[in-house]
C-alpha cells in the first residue's frame, strides 16, 4: 500500500516540527509537503538543525499542502483554520486542527474565550473532538477534527472516570496545573527569555485561560452534567511535560478501592494510558517524547479530597502525538502506529 | 554595642551556610562560632568555596557553639533538638531551632507525624512559633524559638487574612505547593541526582507530608476553629524558592473587594509580605535571596472560589532569612536588620 | 531470519540503559536478557519509569546474560571486563566492552592512567577498537569490540582529517571538551547534587584524565607519528552531549579550502558524520539522542590556528549509539540499522 | 558627607538594573536618577518586580541623569556613548562607559571591529581603560573610564601574570572562554528562547569576536610586546558567569613552581582575585553575584603547555562591580566599598 500522504501547515512552530518528527517513523505515513509562512523557501532542518540529512524538506505554501496531500495537520492562530478546513472539506482531504477553531461545540463559549465567531456552522457539526480514550467511536473515519490543546488533554484525563462514575461531586473541582514553556510557542518574547524563565517558577491567567471552557466541555459529557472548574496553569522552567494536579469532593461513602477500580476499568484497556501503581506519583520527565498519559490516585481521607494527577508530554499526548493517533483512527490504521517508542529515560 | 555572637549548628547544611550568609551583612550581629558534625575542623568556605576569603571560619563542635555564643541556630534531624534546647535554656541563651520539635503545640500530632516524643514538656510550653507577621508579639524577647518550614511559612501567609476576617469556608482548603529542590537538603540522593531531577516535575507525598499539622496548626489559630486542609507538595528543577497556590471557597456574599480589603489592612504595615497590585502574579524569581514573601489573590466568579498565591525563597523567608527576623525579635533589634538587601533580579 | 540476541550487562546504568532503548527500535536485534548488581530481580521499567509497559524485562544475573545472548554489551568498572571479555571469547559470542579495558593498545598507558594489568594479552590482541569511522574494516566481523570513550569519539572525530592529511602541526594539539553531566553516570555525588551542578560550570581532571592516551592513540594512527594532546573536560549543566573544541597549528602554506576539502573527502560518505557549512558551528542540542558527529572547521588566519569542533551526544554516538553500530559492524548488517530515527528538536 | 549621586543611563538592561543593585548596598554613593529610552516613565521595580519596595525609581531621560548625578553610568549600543562622554566632560561628572567606544586606544581596530569612527579624539586619550588590577594608579581621580568587557577581563586575569613574567610564548596563545546567557543581553531572540538555549551548549564567532582586540590589548601592554590570541567564546545555558580556559606555551625551562609564585606575587594584595590553592579550580557558581575572580593554574608537563581558568561573574566583575570599583577609585574611595557581600553559595 502507498503511504498516506501527509501535510503540515505551521510545520515549523513547535507542534509542526513535531509531528514532522513522529511520521518519520510511521510504517504508514510520510511527510509529503510543508508549509510555513515564515520560513517559506527553506529547509525544516535549517529551522531545526537537529533534523539535518534526515529531514530537509523544503517549507512551501498552504495551497501547496493541500494539493499534495491526504491529511493536512493544521498548526494556525485560532480563527484561521476555518477557511482552510472548509476547502478540505470541500476536497474530501482530512483536516486535523490542531488550533481551537473547532474545538467547542458551544459558539458562544467560543465567542467569550476566543473573541471569534463561526463562519461556516455546518461545518462546525462535522467537526469530531479528537480525545480518543473517551471519543473514540466517534473519531474513527472522520475527516474534520479538532485536535484537543494540552491542558484539556491532561485533566479530563485525571479526572474523567471519577466523573464518569460519580464518584466524586460536580461542583468544587480544581486543575492546578504546571506546563513546561514550549507550550508557549516558539516565537521569542521577554518572559520567555532564557535568563528571565530560567530560576523562575509563576502561575499566569488565573483562573482565566482558554482551555478552561474546554476542559469544562469534556468532563461535562462524560458526566452529563454541567460541570465548572476553577483551572490555573503555571509555567514550569523546563522544555516539555505538563503535571496536572486535580482535586475533587469525594462523594460521601466513596472508597479508594472503588475509585481505582473505576480507573482500572476505564483505562487497563487503553495502551497510551498508564495507570501508575498505588503510591507513585507522574513524573513529566517518564513520559517525555512519548504520547503515554501516567495517572495516578490519591484520597484525602483527612478531608475527603480526590486527587488525580497526570502528566503528559505537552508536545506528545497534548499535541503531535494525539494528532498522530487521530490521523491513525481518521485512516483506519493501528491506533499506535508510529508512536511506540521506546522513551530516553534521561 | 558589641555584636550578638550567634552560632549555628548544622553550619554546612543549607540552611545552616544560608544563616551564615546573612550574618555577614548584619550591622548588630556575627557568626562568633558553627559546627558539623559532617565537616568537623573544615573551614565553611571549603565546604562553599563561594565563601572563600570572606567567612573562612573552621566548623568546630556543638559544644564549643553553646559556649561562645548568645544565639544559637540549630538545624539538626528532628528529634535531636529537645536536648540541645534544654541546655540553651538552662544557660539562658536564646535557641532558634531550624527543625520541627518545637513547632507542635500538640503532642499527639508530633507523635503522629514524626513518631517521636516530647521528653520536656515544660521546656515545650516556653517555646514559641516564629511566624512574626502572624504571632510577632509572642516571639519578641523570648529565647526559644521553633523556626517554621517552608511551605508552612508560605501557605499561611497565602491565606491567612482570609480566614482571619472569616472570608472563606474553613473545609475545603487546597495548598498545592511546589518547592526548589535545596528543601531536600544537601545530602545527595537519587531522585535530585541531576541528570534525574533536571527536566522532571512530580508531586511527592501526597496529603502525607508533615508540614500538614503545622500549617493547620497556624491556620486554625488565626481563624479559631479548626481547619484540616489538603496540602499536596510539588518538586521544582530550580535551586530556590517555593509557590503555593492556595483554594479555598468564598463565603456567600463575599465579594473580591472585601477580600483584597482585609489583605491590605493585615499586610500593608508588614515590610517583608509584598502584596501585588491586582492581576500581579508571585514569581520565586523575585523573592530569591531575599526574606520577602510575595502575595496576590484572584476571585474565579465562575465556581465561587478564592485563590491565593504566595511566593518565598525557601532558604529566605523559608528558613534563614526568618530565622535571623526571629532573632531579631528575640533581641529587641530593628526587625528588618540584615534583610534588607537588594537582591539579584536575575 | 531471527532477530540476534543482546543482552546488557550493567543495563541500569546510563549507557547500559540506553543501550536497551535502542535495540528496542532495531529491526533485526532485540534485548533477550540484562544484568545488574544494584537492582538485580528489579524490572527495568521499575528504575527507569518511562519504560514501563514497553521494556519491563528483569534484572538477572551476569552470567544468565552470558549464557542467553549472542551478543553481550558490558558496562563495567575497568579491570572487571577482562575475564567476561574471556569467557565470551571461549563461548564464540560477541563482547562489547563500553568500558576502557581493551581501548589501549599500549599495556604500559593502561598501567599509567588505569592502574591495572592485561590478564591475558592474546586475548588483548584480538579486540579491536570499535570507531568505525576510521576503522571500520578491522571492526567487520570482529567479535571482542573496544567501544571508544566519549571523549574519545568526539575529539579524533574533530581533528582526525586534518592530522591524517599532514594539514596541521602534531605538536602543540589542544582539545578543550566538554561534557554533559549523564558522562558521570548515574550515582549520586555531591558534585553533581542537583543544586550544587545547577547554574555551575567548571574544568576538572585537567590535563589529567584518562581519556588523553586514547585520544592520542586515535590520533597517532591516524597521521602515523606520536601525537600528544593537551587535554582539558568541563562538566556542563546539562544531561547529554559533548562539544569538542579543537585547535592545532596550521602548517605552513595551508588553505582553509584544503582543510575542507580533506574533511570532504574523509566524511562525505559517512552517514554519522555531518560536516556541516560553512560558518555553521554544532550544538548538542542538534545531536542529542542520535548517532550523529556534527563537524565544522575555522581557520584564524591572524594566528595560523586550526580550530575544529565536533559535538556528539555522549550517550549516543559517545557510548550506546556507536556500541549498536559496531554490533551491526560485527554482524554483518546495515551499518545503520536501529540508528536512523529523527531526533526531537527541543 | 553626602552620598555620591550616581546615574545610569540604560538602567533596564541587564548591567544597568546590576549597576543599581550594588550600588544599593555602597555607604559612600547612591542612584539618584536612572534612564531607559524603552521604558521612560516606568519604574525600575515595573520592569524587575525583585525590586518592588526597595528600588522603585522611575526612568528618566538622560539628560536628566547627567543633569543629577556626579557619575554617570552608560550602557549604551556602540557609537552612542562618545557624545555624551563629550558632554560629561564638558560638565565635569564622571563618566563610566560600559560599552566598547573608548576601550581600544587603535582607532583603527575600532573601525576594522566595530565599523566606527573616533569623533573626538582628544577625549579618546584622555580615556583610562578599567581594569583596576593591570591599570590601578592610571584609573585613579580620572573622569573617563572606558569599563572593560567581560571577556576581556576574564581572559586577561587569568593570563597576564605569566605574560608580564615572560614565562610563556607570546604565540600560540588560546582563549576558550564559556559564557552565561546574561551576557547576550535582555532582548529576547530566537537563539535565547527557552526552549532553543535550554540543554544546549555551542561555540559563536569563532575566532572573530569583538573582544579579540581588546584582549589583545591588555596582553600586549602587559608583555611589552604585540600578542595575538586565539579567542572562541562559547554560550552556556546558564544565567551569570564567565569560565576562561587559557593555553600558551611554556618558555624552554620555565617551572610550574616559578608559574605559581609569579602569580602570587601579583595577585596576593589583590581583594578581589581569589588564587585557588594547587588542584582547584574555579567554578563560575562560586563568584555568582561578586567582584571575585577566581583563578587557578596548571601545567601539562607531557606537551609543555601552561594551563589558566579563571571564573568572574560576567554581571559582577565583567560589568557592573568593576564599574563601582572603577567608580571607587575615581572618587577615591576605599576599593573595596560597596562591593563585599557574602555571596549566596547555591
Amino acid at each position: 500500500m502507498d503511504k498516506i500522504k501527509a501535510g503540515v501547515v505551521g510545520a515549523t512552530g513547535y507542534a509542526g516540527s513535531e509531528i514532522c518528527r513522529l511520521l518519520f517513523s510511521h510504517p504508514q505515513a510520510e511527510v509529503a509537503a510543508i508549509s510555513s509562512v515564515s520560513f517559506e523557501g527553506m529547509a525544516l532542518s535549517q529551522v531545526y538543525p537537529a533534523y539535518l540529512g534526515l529531514q530537509d524538506m523544503v517549507c512551501g505554501t498552504q495551497e501547496e499542502v493541500v494539493e499534495k496531500c491526504d491529511v493536512i495537520f493544521a498548526a494556525l492562530p485560532h480563527g484561521l483554520s476555518q477557511e482552510l478546513a472548509a476547502e478540505c472539506d470541500r476536497l474530501g482531504k482530512c483536516f486535523i486542527d490542531m488550533g481551537a477553531d473547532f474545538r467547542l461545540e458551544d459558539e458562544d463559549a467560543y465567542k467569550e474565550w476566543y473573541g471569534g465567531e463561526y463562519t461556516d456552522k455546518a461545518l462546525h457539526e462535522k467537526a469530531v473532538y479528537g480525545l480518543p480514550e473517551f471519543f473514540r467511536e466517534k473519531i474513527r473515519g472522520q475527516k474534520l477534527i479538532a485536535n484537543p490543546g494540552c491542558y484539556t488533554t491532561a485533566a479530563p484525563l485525571a479526572l474523567g472516570p471519577a466523573l464518569e462514575q460519580g464518584l466524586i461531586e460536580t461542583a468544587g473541582i480544581v486543575c492546578d496545573c504546571k506546563s513546561g514553556v514550549t507550550g508557549a510557542g516558539r516565537k521569542p518574547v521577554q518572559s520567555n527569555h532564557y535568563p528571565e524563565l530560567n530560576e523562575s517558577f509563576t502561575a499566569y491567567k488565573v483562573a482565566s485561560h482558554r482551555h478552561t471552557p474546554e476542559i469544562e466541555q469534556t468532563l461535562s459529557k462524560l458526566c452529563g452534567q454541567d460541570v465548572k472548574v476553577t483551572f490555573v496553569p503555571h509555567l514550569l522552567p523546563i522544555n516539555r511535560g505538563i503535571l496536572a494536579t486535580c482535586y475533587g469532593r469525594l462523594k460521601e461513602g466513596v472508597t479508594e478501592e472503588q475509585l481505582w477500580q473505576a480507573y482500572h476499568a476505564r483505562y487497563d484497556g487503553e495502551f497510551f494510558v498508564r495507570l501508575l501503581e498505588k503510591g507513585q506519583v507522574p513524573n513529566v520527565k517518564n513520559v517525555h517524547y512519548t504520547n503515554f498519559c501516567d495517572v495516578s490516585l490519591f484520597v484525602d481521607g483527612r478531608t475527603g479530597t480526590f486527587i488525580a494527577l497526570s502528566a503528559i508530554d505537552n508536545m506528545g499526548k497534548g499535541a503531535a502525538g494525539q494528532a498522530v493517533q487521530n490521523m491513525n483512527l481518521s485512516f483506519g490504521l493501528e491506533e499506535t502506529a508510529g508512536l511506540v517508542l521506546l522513551p530516553p529515560a534521561f
